[in-house]
């Protein structure tokens, strides 16, 4: 829990995380909670002795409890519902964010090209998402940023598929959906691996021209809902516009998820210093389904990519 | 997002998870939210054309902002905070979830005597855990319950360590804190692994000694404080009293922390069915640290173990 007062920032853990908070913590006083985390938090607002103040409370991540836990404390305290100041924070990349998750992303190349030698059918998608997560720790992967995603055949229509102990046919194709860190920082990769046998879906091309649809628009100034539009034109265009449920794309960096969201129902900018996937698909339930995801941080006057797309 | 409305239960998904949802969910109504999942519940709600109802929302659950635009949709709904339902239904485990624990069980602790067989001085933590994450899927297991701790020498101290590229030598000793899940269930497991040279810490007889006199005492009736109680005072009476920071133990099934808490702060009392850890620590800061982590069922005199203490 974390917690700034009159220019004073404090980050309240229990004893378990103590010592890692005093060594990695900058710019704030590690603090230890002897008992509940938000009866330290009180104890260091009731030290302020302020006759009255105003709380900033981020009202996204704040459960009901807890909000009305501190409104209950004083009537001198102000509750006041702040929204996504956090991530607004986090939205824009410096140099070395940027570098972070260029070398988190190199790690997943490495690791991905690496499983593609090792990977063979009568595996099961379990054991692929084993060995990968294996490689993600030789390349210098600090563990996950979520659940691994391999599915195959027609589990491929499943756009957060579990990996299982479902055996790869040499005719399927997989779908697979991975991430690792690097100090931190999340890289978010999705590829179509084809077995020895298999033949690339007709909808490959498909995903794969909506996806350079949406990177022919990026630039500073752009709406983020304009790019997800091109991009799902051209998927309905093509006669798939039923099966491309999700949103295309979003922010990452310490968190696997963040601002901005490239989706039709967003309002925001495109600024230099993002970071975001670019990720459609189309999913035909019951047959099979194809997403193709990378990652790009925007310049002054475009775009780079991070990931390296293609491969 | 679930919802259960005058006898009819709901469980609202995004496209992601509806083909999941409509294979897997049982005794509700898995259901599509084509824009965001709050909006759907909102229609379902409005459906129901009631003149008046009470809307119970799981406070410590649901955000403030959640919780505000419920309430704001109109002012014959009545939002009424409630707590720990879920938990409180999941605590007791029926036979069926028992034995998806003991399965889970069995599945780590496969994966751990194979672990023991291949790992060597000179790889790295994160390596470990890799290796260790590999057999899991081998022996069966679905992914990881939480992220694998493997922390040698010093870096025991530090009860949630994340693996890192620091090499293990031949005379540190690994703590190793790992899960998986078995049909959805938590495995939850801490052994001290010694490496060729190493030689056992002073304080591992405390901390087995600890976890003995809490076991001592496990059956029906008997208050989580007390056994909580009755560890901490085994480790204070040999000195170390201030190197046990967190409780005792917790509940772990479809989550891995669950009710009840092992805590002096908990008012429970043991009951049949529940399923927690048991998991005595003391970690010098600087030096190292030791935990020992094992897990019962509760029976109508006493308890099973579902992990193999000592092993």
């Amino acid at each position: 829990m974390a917690c700034c007062l009159h220019g004073e920032s404090f980050l309240i853990v229990d004893s378990r995380y103590i010592e890692t908070a005093q060594t990695e913590a900058v710019n704030c006083q590690p603090t230890l909670a002897q008992g509940s985390l938000v009866e330290k938090l009180r104890s260091i607002i009731s030290n302020k002795n302020h006759s009255k103040f105003r709380l900033g409370i981020e009202a996204n991540h704040i459960s009901y409890d807890l909000f009305a836990t501190i409104k209950s404390w004083s009537k001198t305290i102000e509750c006041v519902p702040t929204h996504e100041l956090t991530e607004k924070l986090r939205m824009i990349k410096d140099d070395k964010e940027i570098q972070n998750l260029r070398q988190a992303f190199q790690i997943a190349h490495t690791a991905y090209r690496q499983l593609t030698k090792i990977i063979s059918p009568g595996m099961t998608e379990s054991i692929v998402a084993g060995l990968l997560e294996l490689e993600l720790r030789k390349a210098g992967g600090e563990g996950l940023a979520f659940e691994t995603i391999v599915a195959s055949g027609k589990r491929s229509s499943l756009p957060h598929a579990q990996a299982t102990t479902k055996k790869i046919g040499p005719q399927d194709f997989l779908l697979i959906d991975f991430g690792t860190k690097y100090f931190g920082y999340c890289s978010d990769l999705t590829r179509i691996h084809l077995m020895p046998d298999a033949h690339k879906p007709t909808i490959y091309k498909v995903v794969q021209e909506a996806q350079e649809k949406a990177l022919a628009l990026i630039k500073p100034g752009v709406l983020c809902a304009e790019i997800d539009q091109e991009s799902r034109n051209w998927i309905s265009q093509s006669g798939y516009g039923e099966y491309f449920g999700h949103s295309l794309g979003h922010g990452l960096g310490l968190e696997v998820h963040e601002l901005p969201s490239l989706s039709l129902k967003s309002r925001m900018e495109i600024q230099e210093g993002m970071v975001f996937t670019i990720e459609p698909g189309i999913y035909i339930p019951g047959q099979y389904g194809v997403r193709i995801e990378d990652v790009v941080v925007i310049t002054q006057n475009g775009f780079q990519f991070l990931s390296q797309p293609g491969s």
